[in-house]
């Protein structure tokens, strides 16, 4: 039963709902998060037209981080509150997910993200989505900024919510998912925009068509999602199988 | 026993008290979120008076995120903590409270924001409350502003505190809960000042004799909690019991 | 055994500790907290030279909400985690805490108070303490401002700490506790500083001999706080007791 | 089995990961926290470059905060979830921690904080990571400073994760240690930057090679979270063996 695997709380054993009713469960997380998360932008630009600043990344990494946290609260006991292709990709990679789940999860999560900025746009008025870019770094850079900061969120999902030693731990781990979002886009969010998410990235990118860099905002958050799965899987998760073979989980 | 269904906490079983022991808790809750979230934009234009900016929309974040989770949570156990007729509505259109209550929730949620005004334009030396306005937006727009960030804030309810497969979530919920309205804050805050609450601008309003829009903040909240109830009811709990009839809820 | 009442967390009633201890518990406590609160003005003002303004409002509301929940949780095992001449009088009066440990307690949350504003005064360099002082309102409208800051936090205190039927609102107690005092902070500290403590505005007092309007802190938290328990204990504790006088509790 | 007195959670008793397991887990989550901290100072220079501002104060807060919450919730149950070699003195002078095991911790938290400070200048297109040093204060107040602030850090651990009575508050205990950090930075980082952890101030150090009172960051926080381990051991956690030797702790 691997999604159980991945679910933030404690009654994933006696539900399991139909993998059309977690995607929707997604959809709905995803669409909450990316309208707090780009709405925020879009009101601190009109706030504040010069560009980004210290206060603009504090507003972003509050919005982002408080909004992520209910976004995977709000999921956790339908979907498992990944609200995020990377994370995922990360549990597939983990074994914590079927394929055939985790592709429509993608297509929830990536639904939810566009819908988002279509509300947003209508909202305010037309206002553009911002888009994600690159200041005073290269490709490659973003690429390894996106890569590590990715690999800190999906790191900190299967440590505070799939590891089944989480114990207390996955009572906060909605907090924990969502805060250290927060933190890293204090880093990220003046080079690179600090995606960690594709969803995050490809909604704004449709809604206004610009699709520069976004296969970073892909490959990054993939490679570091999918690493912080691998790593975590094998050395937290699968030796405590062959170490204590006769506990019970 | 509907009202137990609505409860945040774990104790809901064994306490019912009066209704109007409930909505006594609601007046108090309310007054503690409505003195600090609108007291909070009275000392910003104070001490800022060029009109809103990034730090004032953090600081209504911060403060309605901080005074709305604890006011959930000192009324968790007495009324459910709903603190906002449209968590009341949506509770209702669930068919998680009775009509007889709910209206008692409603008076005593709009006298606590009544009293929280009078006793900041007093307690502040008559300086005047904030009100609720549009800017640069439509009142279609803010419409569905309203409706939108209040279906998350009351998803984020059902999900976290009504829903009964909601385990150790319920210990967070009152935290959520608090934060999603921050994070709306810091979208809706430029456009619309972001109520997601009916009682929170009906005090300013009435104690200010300005009743502008107001009726966007009902009606918004209301439709958007009020969708939310029934979603989140009709697809994630009611479900379950035709599912899974044998289980223990 | 009326000390169990009052504190916070879950295994009171296995550690009975002496009242010096406790008493000993309060002084740390206090002292983390002031050191924090008192020494993030100290900071700022050194920054931003100019006086107070939007982000020294949030400064303070940030480290007063972080640093009370942390000097609450360090404290709530061993003394029930005061921090506050107003909390400690709300227990006496609600009955939750005998006289001689409430006298203990007062002595030692000013003494920690007084320590923390002599290390901070020698570890930067000598630069002034902070005074509590009324910026735009008369001094009766500082005192309804104190009552009702002092009556919410009061009033949190009982709803998720002392209440025998807080359930899992145990656990986050400490939060909401420091929180709502961080959420008073952006409305009242443009106006009189917002203090809610007795020991917060005496340590910078004594150590700058500047005793204006100390009074006010002293008699506005102490009603407000006096209210609270008074009103919480009648209508949600004791009541409890007569209507169900065979539950275990 | 002394580690699993330092352990933060509820786990810890079924699983007892090989000593190089658990130094890896600190490896990553000192990487994590670094990233995040000393990132964000980095990327406030780049937005701000000023100086120091109560606005990069509050971002410095936010991050440390989020971060070393995250960090310490998700080496928990592996390792303990140090992330600073103080607090691993003050679990080894409390005698929660085996020597040998010490050392590797604190090998692990060294190299941590070094490959974040690469990653970050290889991120950011070669910024120079911050570095600590003194802004109107002497090296024997900020000495003090570190004392202070590192003894409420590690009182703080000790009082929520390490203490056998802590009850629910373990639940919180990772925010709690993670948040009195935030906290103390808006009030030290303005004189000496606010390390509390020799880790932190290492990496940078290493990777700028400049050593500028660099023993001050590693005295000051040995020396307070030294106190705070035999102030707490001693007072609050043996004496309790003596009192009470029939529970069952």
């Amino acid at each position: 039963m691997p999604i159980s695997r991945i679910a933030v709380g404690s009654h994933q054993e006696v539900y399991h709902p139909g993998a059309l009713k977690a995607a929707f469960a997604e959809f709905i997380s995803t669409l909450i998060f990316v309208f707090a998360g780009q709405g925020s932008g879009m009101a601190f630009s009109k706030l504040s037209p010069g560009g980004s600043s210290p206060a603009g990344l504090i507003s972003a990494a509050i919005a982002h981080a408080f909004a992520l946290f209910v976004a995977v609260s709000v999921g956790a006991n339908i979907s498992g509150g990944h609200v995020n292709p990377a994370v995922t990709f990360g549990a597939f990679v983990g074994g914590n997910i079927t394929l055939f789940r985790g592709i429509l999860y993608w297509i929830a999560q990536l639904l939810g993200s566009t819908v988002a900025c279509f509300l947003l746009r209508f909202s305010t008025g037309g206002l553009p989505t911002g888009t994600f870019g690159l200041t005073g770094i290269s490709v490659w850079e973003a690429l390894v900024l996106e890569i590590v900061m990715t690999f800190g969120l999906v790191y900190t999902v299967y440590a505070t919510a799939v590891d089944p030693k989480k114990g207390s731990l996955g009572t906060i781990a909605p907090i924990a998912i969502g805060f250290i979002v927060g933190a890293n886009i204090l880093v990220g969010g003046a080079f690179d925009g600090a995606s960690m998410n594709p969803a995050v990235s490809f909604g704004p990118a449709l809604v206004s068509w610009s699709w520069g860099y976004q296969w970073v905002y892909w490959v990054g958050p993939l490679i570091g999602g999918g690493l912080a799965g691998i790593i975590y899987e094998v050395l937290f998760i699968s030796h405590t199988h062959e170490q204590l073979p006769t506990t019970d989980y």
